[in-house]
């Protein structure tokens, strides 16, 4: 049987190959992903999700995920939770449930607490010193002063597929701020009959076209993996062009029923894609 | 030159009045929408939004707005946020900047104090009474244990379409909980090339199929008003039964380009309307 697993940024290269061996053992899509996305927020040298993720205006590390079943269309997210280790585990535990599903800040972090999350103060020394060197010079937040979230894709051997993120969001982000990651439709879309898309660059953009959702609708109507990455971005990109004189990073990827897929992005990008009859490797787009 | 105003729900017939005359008066369509919904986050008697809304879990009351411009596509939206008078007007101020448009919980309010938004207990007596008579009742929620959103679209005199909401969110939610109200392109959209769109219902349910964004781009395929609300909430609500056997209340007001309008509601729902040749008044959708 097929699986397939596609991730953002070369840094979800280990978690990749985690998802992938969980995949060819005939694990659900949704547990697979969750760890590979997992294993990208505990390392702390990827400044832009989970531990060692970069701090807010405040110096502080607040945190975002979420993740969505193609089958059901239940999806869970927290937004803007700090001093807990994976957003991506408290987002999946929230899919259970017609309501409440999406939880952000103080409100989210009871929910984590009361249900047994381990907690971790994510700001490392070096995020902390980067942060105090920086936080003076910056005076205009874009997607590249560190908004490299991960995303995870899977198809399982039972055709189903869904979508996990997790981010710090923007380095510098005010209090508060919630970008494209936790929001369904926006950051991240699965639906188990067309595909599965999620999104990577400034929040803010990607949120004026519900991107992740048009990639899926343009699966639905028989474009291709590659066709539908490419148009929902290049579309979106476009009109903000247009409508703005510019348009900030973005980056897309889908995965479509059938185990192929497609990148859409407006900067270089790189992203992992393992298979049944691939292994699992980094792969580079240059703009 | 037209105008048209849509809303959602009886109650914002005063504020469709208070909208229309702006419009007529040559008013941009955001300015005069935010006064609409303001009207109504003012008035106690309506228990879904601002003044007198409906407290979550605990009894506290916490408010979601949202606002878009669909000239720019730009966007600015609060959620869980307490003890302000109107979201909407927060919301319609943070579309101001190219991040950090959505803000939550206590980093949105430290925004508005901040911003000199006025401050208000929305917790009315009547409100406290009946969190205290149902908390013990209610195990299950659903849209209609009161969740009613205020939505504006409009059609100003230059062409230009916009959206904002205004709501206290799901009877008896968790803490943190968001719905799609703040949510762009899942509670509200407009692009003024083509149209504009907001929703009521449930929230998690509206979130599964980025609900106005699919609207606006049915009306960008070149279908009707009418035809774009009902597809759009027909396809979702036939969608969520034959995933998981059932589909919870879902409405969808859609303002075309040209000034026709349409609904698409899968529950009995009254809406108001005016425009150049059409005097405010509540209409009805009996289901």
């Amino acid at each position: 049987m097929k699986y397939a697993v596609l991730a953002t940024w070369k840094m979800a290269l280990e978690g990749t190959k985690k998802a992938a061996s969980l995949l060819a053992a005939g694990e659900h899509c949704g547990k697979a992903i969750v760890e590979g996305v997992c294993m990208v927020e505990d390392e702390p040298s990827f400044h832009s999700v989970g531990y060692g993720g970069r701090p807010n205006a405040e110096g502080r590390v607040f945190l975002d995920g979420g993740y969505m079943d193609g089958d059901s269309l239940h999806f869970g997210a927290v937004g803007s939770i700090e001093n807990f280790r994976s957003p991506v585990r408290i987002a999946y535990s929230l899919q259970e449930g017609e309501a409440n599903n999406l939880l952000v800040g103080e409100g989210a972090e009871r929910y984590a607490e009361e249900h047994g999350f381990e907690r971790r103060n994510n700001l490392t020394a070096e995020a902390e010193q980067l942060y105090l060197e920086e936080k003076d010079r910056i005076k205009e937040l874009s997607a590249y002063d560190g908004h490299d979230t991960v995303c995870f894709l899977a198809l399982d051997q039972n055709g189903t597929l869904c979508a996990a993120t997790s981010t710090s969001g923007l380095f510098m982000k005010k209090p508060g701020r919630l970008g494209d990651t936790p929001l369904p439709g926006v950051g991240y879309y699965a639906d188990s009959a067309y595909g599965a898309a999620a999104a990577t660059g400034m929040g803010e953009e990607i949120m004026k076209g519900a991107l992740s959702y048009a990639a899926v609708q343009y699966l639905r109507q028989g474009r291709s993996a590659r066709e539908a990455a490419e148009t929902a971005v290049n579309e979106l990109d476009a009109e903000l062009r247009r409508r703005n004189g510019q348009a900030a990073a973005m980056s897309l990827i889908v995965l479509a029923k059938d185990g192929t897929y497609g990148i859409g992005t407006n900067v270089s990008f790189t992203y992992c894609f393992a298979s049944e009859s691939e292994e699992a490797a980094v792969h580079e787009i240059t703009v």
